[in-house]
């Protein structure tokens, strides 16, 4: 039986419920997520936080469900925490103890550094490496803040702004962004100086739909939001006018209308805050609270870090989808064979190996997901599935040089799609000859070592056995410049 | 372990290498595919079938390779067919003997009408369901032809005369379609009169080319060959066209510059068979000698058919990807008991109950490959496969239901790509409207049983439980026509 986690998380404005299955010791996708706009924190902060009792029915119902869904399931363990809404209402003891009695689920109110802390984990893990950031994770009722510097998190806030809170104490009362971001001014001055950042890591709603209008208007090639950046100074204006508009304006904007509701209130306070940290850059992150909460479990006795050199989304694609794991091993070393000898002649600062390689070893998976299939689904699917810990242009690059390697050469229409995030068209040439070629020395699935030497005019690829499958590929492969390739059997001599 | 079984089969063309693997007692996939131009008919035609020495290197060395990559795969079973070229040389037991020895490979030389039955074994249990057609398989050496009727293969011929015979004989030696077709209907003078039929089931890469041609010309709106029909009538002109065609004429039709080898031989052959059948309608058929060896092996118990209502595209889909099976059924159930109630408005045939329930039966997998997922890949990997013994339209139509219950409505613009192979928009509205009410409901995973019914005014739907999640996709759900919903808890009363 496959070791299932759910982890439930209770916000203002929904719950959401999701089930991850552990695929080996570190790696794991989702297999279920359901969410529900509960509303449990409505019109409560205006009732100094008191949670209605239609709401707590709404939210205990939601949970009846959510608790269904785990059983069906099987999941093994069941992590259900709360934040701002549970956190500042009064009589939250009564609907945690209600929840507790009849579904036997433990509600986990966790306070808002604890939440700064999840989401940061969170960030650390499942972000391209980065040196040093602040992530902002800004929710219904709190926005809370944490340093992270060198890999580790330093410090954590949380603030008592929220976008449903501001809604309700502002936009709600015919008072707008001049109000709030004044009073957000005041709340964000408890900021300390040391969370001011370059880099400022967007979790939640807000920024994600702040991120998706940008990407629209940057008519920007994938359709990833995780990990996706922009340079703040360039969005600013954009931003503020978004906190500015008049609601019946926000359809001006390439924002979708189920965001309506709090997009105002939450880009006043991404401006406001943007300005006190003086943010540069700032990166999207889809991986908030919930993620966090998983990784808590999963890598608690690995110091809350993932093993070095370890990639969650390449290891659980082949936890899933490899049938012969040894020779998706073995062609990633043909191929770093392969671009060890050329790589002098287009990346002699070994820029595209780390990608070069990745690709290699997903080569076997990318042919079997292809098996069917005369479309280019696989490609899409790869580039959804290499979300974790890898930026878009390396997961482009990985997910572009498997759909070549198919062909064998650059597709120069797929390639003009992906210009901007992709390496020149020289360097895209080599890196799809190597990768086509290893999947052709791949294709009889022999795990007996290659040798290759390359000499400027001859390419020779040294193996026991005789190399014959490849032979007929080698024939009709483009090779990015005037040079022979001669595949040779030892036995031959 | 999975149990997998190899399929080699030694053309004269090409040798290609396929694995199955069998998820339950009727279900299998493909897992691995590998095709390797050997060519081992290579210059024997115009030498009475004799095998070159070369030819027989490269069929060894082949052989070896598909041996290897069998066994990494730990296939329990290889089964392995030679037709034509090997049929027809006389010095083919000096190859046989020496793969049987080196490879412990037994190389079963199969004759013509074998060759026929096992394509129309494959063409009975994987298109859709048909009365009464004959097979046409056009290979390098021969031609088989199967008659099918009320599900029994009645009669089989194999003819001497292929494409690559047709080539050496004429075609190379500067004699065209005039001489060749004269040959060829001599050849055909033998078909016993009772193969006539008006439906052709086209098997082989001539036929398949020509079906690829004919759906770029139509604009056709599915990338898929396997059950795609034409009418021939509209055709045959087509397909004397390419049959007459000088060989640097060919680049003028959408037809792929590796066929250009023997499509003129081909659609010689092909053309003269139509006439000769009085053929009005080709379903082309990606399934021939592969398949049917395989289905041979897994139908034997069950004379050779599958099961009564079994498909095996589905079944296959719901043991690789359904995590919950009880669900997936259960779904298929509600789904049932909605249609029931509501089927006089719009379907009173019940022509699209099937599609309806299949899709229904696939919801929560459809859910779950859309999990990371903005795009709609997952409907893209439905369609290819959902491949087997459902025709265009039926898949078409499971496939779209369940992208458009992602939305809960008909997209206009998707649904107007498609239209020609789609019920009507009114129709298409309250099927749509089923699958999205039934995900609702589902949604909790809950197998409770639900009543439905139907006033015209009021839909009714009554289960044990809350149906609380159901309720808010409910409030938002676009229904064909102004009635309302009501989801009721017998509890409470």
């Amino acid at each position: 039986m496959a070791k299932r986690t759910t982890i439930i998380d209770i916000g203002s404005n929904s719950m959401t419920l999701v089930i991850y299955e552990k695929s080996s010791r570190f790696a794991f996708h989702l297999i279920e997520k359901v969410r529900s706009s509960v509303r449990i924190g409505e019109n409560a902060y205006s009732d100094n936080g008191e949670l209605t009792p239609e709401a707590m029915d709404r939210a205990f119902y939601t949970l009846q469900d959510f608790m269904q869904i785990s059983k069906s399931y099987k999941a093994r363990k069941v992590f259900c925490v709360a934040t701002s809404a549970l956190r500042d209402a009064p009589n939250r003891s009564l609907f945690v103890q209600r929840v507790r009695r009849n579904l036997k689920l433990n509600i986990k109110v966790i306070d808002g550094t604890k939440e700064a802390y999840y989401g940061a984990l969170a960030a650390l893990n499942l972000l391209p490496p980065f040196k040093e950031a602040v992530t902002v994770d800004i929710g219904g009722g709190s926005t809370e803040l944490a340093k992270i510097k060198d890999g580790k998190i330093v410090d954590t806030i949380s603030l008592n702004v929220g976008t449903v809170r501001l809604k309700e104490l502002f936009f709600d009362r015919k008072k707008g962004f001049k109000d709030a971001s004044k009073y957000v001014e005041e709340v964000l001055s408890e900021v300390p100086s040391h969370f001011r950042s370059d880099v400022v890591i967007g979790i939640g709603g807000t920024i994600r739909a702040l991120s998706k209008a940008i990407m629209r208007e940057q008519k920007y090639p994938i359709d990833t939001l995780h990990a996706f950046e922009y340079k703040y100074d360039r969005y600013e204006k954009f931003i503020k006018k978004v906190a500015k508009s008049p609601v019946l304006k926000l359809k001006d904007f390439p924002i979708s209308s189920s965001r309506y509701d709090t997009i105002r209130e939450g880009s006043t306070i991404f401006y406001v805050l943007n300005k006190r940290l003086k943010t540069r850059k700032v990166v999207t992150s889809k991986a908030g609270v919930r993620e966090g909460v998983y990784l808590h479990d999963i890598l608690r006795n690995t110091n809350y870090r993932f093993p070095h050199n370890f990639n969650v989304s390449i290891k659980s694609l082949l936890d899933r989808f490899a049938l012969l794991p040894r020779q998706c091993e073995h062609t990633r070393r043909i191929a770093d064979e392969i671009y060890g000898a050329l790589c002098d002649e287009f990346d002699r600062e070994k820029r595209y190996r780390f990608e070069l390689l990745q690709a290699a070893k997903l080569v076997l998976i990318f042919n079997r997901l292809n098996i069917y299939s005369n479309s280019d689904y696989s490609f899409f699917f790869l580039l959804e599935n290499l979300n974790f810990s890898l930026s878009h242009k390396s997961k482009l690059l990985i997910a572009i040089l498997l759909r070549f390697s198919q062909k064998g050469k650059v597709d120069s229409t797929i390639y003009k799609n992906y210009k901007k995030l992709l390496p020149d068209s020289e360097t895209m040439a080599w890196l799809t000859f190597i990768i086509t070629l290893s999947e052709a020395i791949i294709r009889d699935k022999n795990l007996d070592p290659v040798e290759v030497v390359y000499d400027g005019t001859l390419l020779t690829i040294t193996s026991e056995r005789e190399l014959f499958l490849a032979k007929e590929i080698v024939k009709k492969i483009k090779k990015p410049k005037t040079f022979a390739v001669i595949l040779k059997s030892k036995t031959q001599g």
